[in-house]
């Protein structure tokens, strides 16, 4: 699909992940929220939580796509290695950063201020602070690239949040999903013609399985009504004539 | 962690993921299972349904670790793109697998066998198929990849039956874990200082919240048991000695 809008990339850090401990629900929660305002997100990575690893891997994300988002390993354990990634990846340094330390101080006791918890207010000297409501220490970002801690309920808060920034830059896109009780291997081939001549839309097919019934979805995405209901109809009239069932959203 | 541990590579294939419509469980089945014999998975990566974007990350992948598996992408229409992708990665051609068509034709009566779903028994000449008893259409593997589809219920059966040739040339690791009531800010430190005298060990540190306590599970990892239980010792000794009421598991 050609396309004008804006592209993302999501870097997951945590050997947690990798060792099937976890399973990762962070970029779901940021595809999901990014694609309803129109962004495309063109790769999602998972990589252990080795520096030189994290480092290279922002450097590539944050030239090829207009934003990143990294999850994980901001915490203050000897494995959380992602904020002297970033600060490496941008030829910055781990400052102290003032008002990081001052959340902190006020949240945590003195005797509870331990060295391992400060260690969360160092971030890279020219990045921003990104709120947490919930465990105080923050993210921040830099350029274009947002980072983010592992644990889901605090990342959501705190990226729901940054997401009120791109929603004032949104670019519109229009969606509909036609389903149809015929199978992918019926109406393969008939997609694959539309396709080719509507190549300014993305037209995407899905087989579903619920109850003791199975059709397919299929998804038309693209950035003007005109063209999207163009093949809708195309579609609709097709799948009409070969007793498909279709049903429009 | 220095390791002789055998490494892999998976390659989430689909738009579906990206655009948050489709939450991916498959890496999670996958590296579970794999880990839990001993192999080490090094990265994830989910890419969009383009053939040079597969093809040069299937390459990619194929030589930075011992075994690739793709989910996602052979099926019968016009975005099923993973089977050319791979048969040019490996400089080879896509063609029509005998066995496959034969299982293909014996589940589809004549009129059923479209050229649509015919397109799922070519597949690249040097690969050989793997079994599909839920939907007959094969996976296949050539080389070190293993390639598989993307509906998760299907993947589940197939690649069960083949992580059984993994389980054949297992081998064996160790693997304890500790939870403790006292939080990562305040082992932090100290947890570092273990790690870095034990480099030869996987020291990994995870906050939990369950009902209304926390705390931290560490998973310490390594080859061979005089050497885990070690740094068992040491942990809890020191956990003790903070009241941080450690157990083992």
């Amino acid at each position: 699909m050609k396309s004008n809008r804006k592209t993302f990339g999501i870097i997951i850090i945590g050997n947690e992940i990798l060792s099937g401990k976890t399973l990762d629900t962070n970029s779901h929660l940021i595809c999901t929220e990014l694609h309803n305002i129109g962004l495309v997100c063109k790769e999602i990575v998972t990589i252990p939580d080795i520096e030189k690893i994290i480092s290279e891997k922002v450097n590539l994300f944050r030239q090829k796509f207009d934003f990143v988002f990294t999850t994980g390993g901001i915490g203050p354990t000897h494995d959380d290695k992602t904020s002297n990634a970033i600060a490496i990846a941008f030829g910055d340094l781990l400052t102290l950063n003032k008002e990081a330390k001052k959340r902190l101080e006020k949240h945590y006791s003195d005797d509870l201020l331990t060295n391992a918890r400060l260690k969360m207010a160092y971030v890279p000297s020219r990045a921003k602070l990104i709120d947490n409501p919930v465990s105080i220490a923050p993210g921040f970002f830099i350029e274009n690239v947002f980072v983010f801690p592992g644990v889901p309920k605090i990342l959501e808060v705190m990226f729901k949040d940054i997401l009120k920034k791109f929603k004032k830059n949104k670019k519109k896109f229009i969606k509909k999903i036609i389903t149809t009780t015929l199978s992918e291997g019926i109406i393969g081939e008939y997609l694959a013609d539309v396709q080719k001549k509507y190549s300014d839309l993305e037209i995407g097919s899905y087989p579903y399985f619920k109850k003791n019934t199975f059709g397919v979805s299929l998804v038309i995405i693209g950035e003007t009504s005109k063209r999207v209901k163009e093949v809708c109809d195309l579609l609709i009239s097709y799948l009409e004539k070969n007793n498909g069932n279709p049903r429009l959203f």
